[in-house]
């Protein structure tokens, strides 16, 4: 099973969706110029094929295995993520001031799709320590940041993100987690945390040396709800002034979760303070807790939706791969009758053409979306706004097509694909969670429909309809759809009530998605057709139409469900829906 | 995790859909009326809910075992299938002259629906033993007859269908089981079978005394491909003559597959002949034996589209008392932040909605067709050409919906819903395999788009799409979405290559599926209106209109991709593919 990066496109759509020449130009990202994009694209790419993509099986087969308290993963692991920290890697996105390399977001983006394409398990290791660097970059004391980000940034530590409790899953206020202030003694001014938090993506693991979890607790006499809730943060060791792990802190992995997929990723159940002695410190302003954590959410939410775009490489190659191999039946109406490979067949043709269109429009929105936060970051307010109205939508339509994909992939394989072996079952099973986790797409999508829809007065989603419509008036299709989705943002502005845009919000969500995916392809497709390699401008021709032809309209059809109202599903009482 | 039959939706779609009043006007069917239908769908619904249905998450978790040669199934299965057996409930629809009770088609429809909505994987085991005894009623000797169909008729005795080798999967023509005519002794006028068959559903196991294989191989010097194949009975035990099991035949289970779901239906490697003693009959005329096959195969897919309402009312069922239990959030706008069930929540009360409306469509569309089967038994040729018509829809668009209900019950889930002990996963697993055997969903809607689009000059597909539209001028989606089907097969039939009907046809499979399940639907709910019982026309009311006005509306923008054409698909040379 082989697998090969996808470097030119992801380059393509650094360069055109993501503007990264535009970026290099700042001097924050002055490093970004053409040949250290490239350097890191195709590095990152050849390491993570060569050295975490031949573990995604037996990720899968043997997964995360809880022992005695300790979480052990597959021969194997424990050397590919020393590789990947010795290589640095993890540094590259990361503060300067830390050891990072302080480049753009576009190339964190860049390295976890590489990393995630190889191993979607193993790739939720990096992408949670994210969340704790940024959560100590831009909410933790000097000195915080002084003893874990060095570790946190090179990778050499990891790092979670310690929400969910069994009540509080969505509806994170919820949480009853505490935090009492120490007075005296060794640890005065820190706190004592104790409870319980599930689904801790790789709460517990043995491959770094020291686990940085950041925790969501409540002081006491916090206001109730999600007012009242506090940063923390526990190391799993405790560290000594000379920046080494010291004794272990008073957290630990309970269970962990058996999963319909990401097998090799382990979800912990995580107990804190059990023997009372479990010590936080606390990250921020007292009750600003969840502020601090939609800090790191957000661009959580992003890398979650790239998470599609990886899946959606990975069984495309695959599908294509077994695609040419397979000979099976004559092509119809062949004179010859001579069995052709299946790829030859117009649907099993239209279901790869179909997976490869919806990969490479993922990955547009993706970069869109990657570079407009970076441009966000450099202080250009409409980008930071364009960047947050993205976010909901490459999270839920981007794993929404994860997902899609992964089934195309399996049903290209016929028979095989419904058997373990093949492989294709796994992206499928490890697909499903993406949807979930990190806000559920529902969510992502009332995000979309109530804060978002309200930026700008409006103008921020509005007027991303506009300017789409503006650039594609040549394609009528892409023209009506952004049209249409400019009709639903005003009708749930102007007319309809909450309910009633939250009923038709995932419709919305993902007519929005595709107009903004289908232009991006629109403008790389005109970029290759300015370019150089003519090669490149007919494979991106090709799938570019499809998207356009065939993909555009079936959104189109989701504007009734989009604006039908809550009044529909109301009308039966709760206990009449099993009627 | 409780579920309840839902009889009195199957009892309103047998009687609106399939016509089971005017079926029992029939002299062949004269024993369906009224009383005789009720305790049949309630008996099975109890019957199915409270011996199978516990049964479903052992077997997914233990699953079938391969031990020395023999299958294995968890504890109590042996048992539950006695019980069916006994009760009688595998002699529904069985000829009447080996012991079968001759009802129609429509009510073993109902019996498969409630056993597989129970238990899946079990389900496939009466299933495939309906093809085995369909071959034989149709095409086997009167003598073949008399030896097999009583036991397999009451379910004694269990049988397979055998097409696929590893070469030869939707290309059967390929298959290379060779059978050897035998000139003299004991079995003179027999054939000694040799070769070896993949994905054999129960193709081996110890709930039945006896199970006969239905073996489609080459005799010497046959015709090249499909023409050139016969149809055999291979039993496990020869059969004595007073009609016992005896000796074992030379057939065994090499190997059972290692599957993403169904765990306990075994899936078999079978090998004929290892010791050059596999004796098998040859069923109807030499080389006719794909006519044969498709005999069964045609309500064997009919069967598998049931398939996809099953999973669908479970995963349902299922979702809904999830959502009912589960306390998360406030009503978004609620003045007094309590927090409440998920399925007060706008979009999630959508996703049930959508999952209990798609499921109903399918099961209105499920009995329609089947009601139409029956006719055509009775002699009705038009009615016959529309079930044909009919029966691709079923099985693409029925299971295609299972997946996507069993999804969204994933999702209803949150988090829940990917840990595999919640159970919503394994529907979902399940699910899978629909779309993939019995002709893949892609073979479903090639086969609607020529051979069916071609039936009585195109009356058989553009008449229906002019029923609909005649009976629905009062909805204006489901108009619409009809006269789109009728211009879709106007252009495939005057305009289109075959590419281009073959590019376009699942997008159309679909559009002619959701018009025909809305306007069933529509029926139903006319039909309940003018009823007595308020209770059962509002809760039907509600399901369909969110079918018709938000499902309907979906399928119309594949307009475009039906039409779309097959020049873009090959626009790229194969090899430019992965460009």
């Amino acid at each position: 099973m082989t697998y090969t990066a996808a470097t030119q496109d992801q380059l393509l759509a650094i360069r055109v969706n993501a503007g990264i020449e535009e970026l290099a130009q700042s001097e924050k990202f002055a490093a970004a110029e053409p040949d250290m994009v490239e350097a890191i694209v195709e590095g990152i790419g050849q390491f993570a094929a060569g050295e975490w993509a031949p573990l995604n099986r037996v990720g899968d087969l043997e997964g995360a295995k809880l022992e005695n308290g300790v979480v052990r993963l597959p021969d194997g692991f424990a050397e590919a993520y020393e590789a990947y920290v010795e290589q640095g890697w993890n540094a590259i996105a990361g503060p300067v001031d830390f050891g990072g390399q302080g480049l753009p977001f576009t190339l964190s983006c860049n390295v976890l799709e590489n990393l995630g394409t190889a191993n979607m398990a193993f790739n939720l290791l990096p992408m949670l320590s994210v969340g704790a660097i940024e959560a100590l970059e831009h909410h933790g004391s000097r000195e915080m940041q002084e003893k874990y980000l060095p570790k946190l940034v090179s990778g050499e530590w990891s790092g979670t993100m310690n929400l969910t409790e069994p009540q509080a899953g969505s509806d994170v206020g919820a949480l009853r987690t505490t935090a009492t202030p120490i007075q005296d003694g060794e640890h005065a001014g820190k706190y004592l945390i104790k409870g319980q938090k599930i689904y801790i993506t790789w709460g517990e693991h043995d491959l770094s040396m020291n686990i940085i979890h950041l925790v969501l607790a409540r002081l006491p006499d916090a206001p109730e709800g999600s007012r009242g809730i506090s940063l923390f943060i526990v190391p799993k060791y405790h560290v000594k002034p000379d920046g080494a792990p010291g004794a272990r802190n008073d957290v630990r992995c309970v269970s962990i979760e058996h999963k319909l997929g990401i097998n090799a990723s382990p979800t912990c159940v995580m107990s804190y303070g059990d023997n009372g002695e479990c010590i936080g410190e606390l990250v921020g302003a007292e009750n600003r807790g969840l502020a601090a954590m939609f800090t790191m959410m957000n661009n959580a939410r992003i890398n979650v939706g790239n998470q599609g775009v990886q899946i959606g490489e990975r069984a495309t190659q695959q599908a294509l791969d077994y695609a040419k191999e397979r000979i099976q039946s004559a092509r119809a109406g062949s004179p010859d009758r001579a069995p052709v490979a299946i790829v030859e067949h117009p649907d099993v043709r239209r279901m790869l053409l179909r997976m490869k269109s919806l990969t490479e429009g993922a990955r547009a929105l993706l970069y869109y979306t990657a570079g407009q936060v970076d441009r966000g970051v450099l202080g250009n307010e409409a980008a930071r706004m364009r960047g947050e109205v993205l976010t909901p939508l490459i999270k839920a339509w981007g794993t929404d097509i994860g997902i899609e994909i992964a089934s195309l992939g399996v049903q290209v394989h016929g028979g095989m694909g419904f058997v373990e072996e093949t492989g294709a079952a796994q992206h499928w099973r490890d697909s499903r969670i993406a949807p979930i986790y990190e806000g559920t797409n529902g969510i992502q999508a009332a995000d979309l429909v109530t804060r978002k829809l309200g930026m700008d007065d409006g103008q921020a989603v509005i007027g991303l309809t506009e300017e789409i419509a503006r650039d594609c008036a040549d394609e009528p299709a892409l023209f009506g759809l952004a049209g249409d989705c400019a009709a639903v943002a005003r009708w749930m502005r102007e007319e309809a009530s909450l309910d009633d845009r939250l009923s038709g919000s995932v419709p919305f969500c993902t007519m929005l998605s595709v107009a903004v995916a289908g232009w991006q392809l629109l403008r790389q497709s005109r970029a290759v057709e300015a370019g150089a390699s003519p090669a490149l401008a007919a494979t991106k021709k090709s799938t570019v139409r499809f998207f356009l032809d065939r993909i555009v309209p079936e959104a189109t059809g989701l504007k009734a469900a989009a604006t039908a109202g809550s009044i529909g599903l109301y009308e039966l009482e709760t206990a009449q829906l099993l009627g």
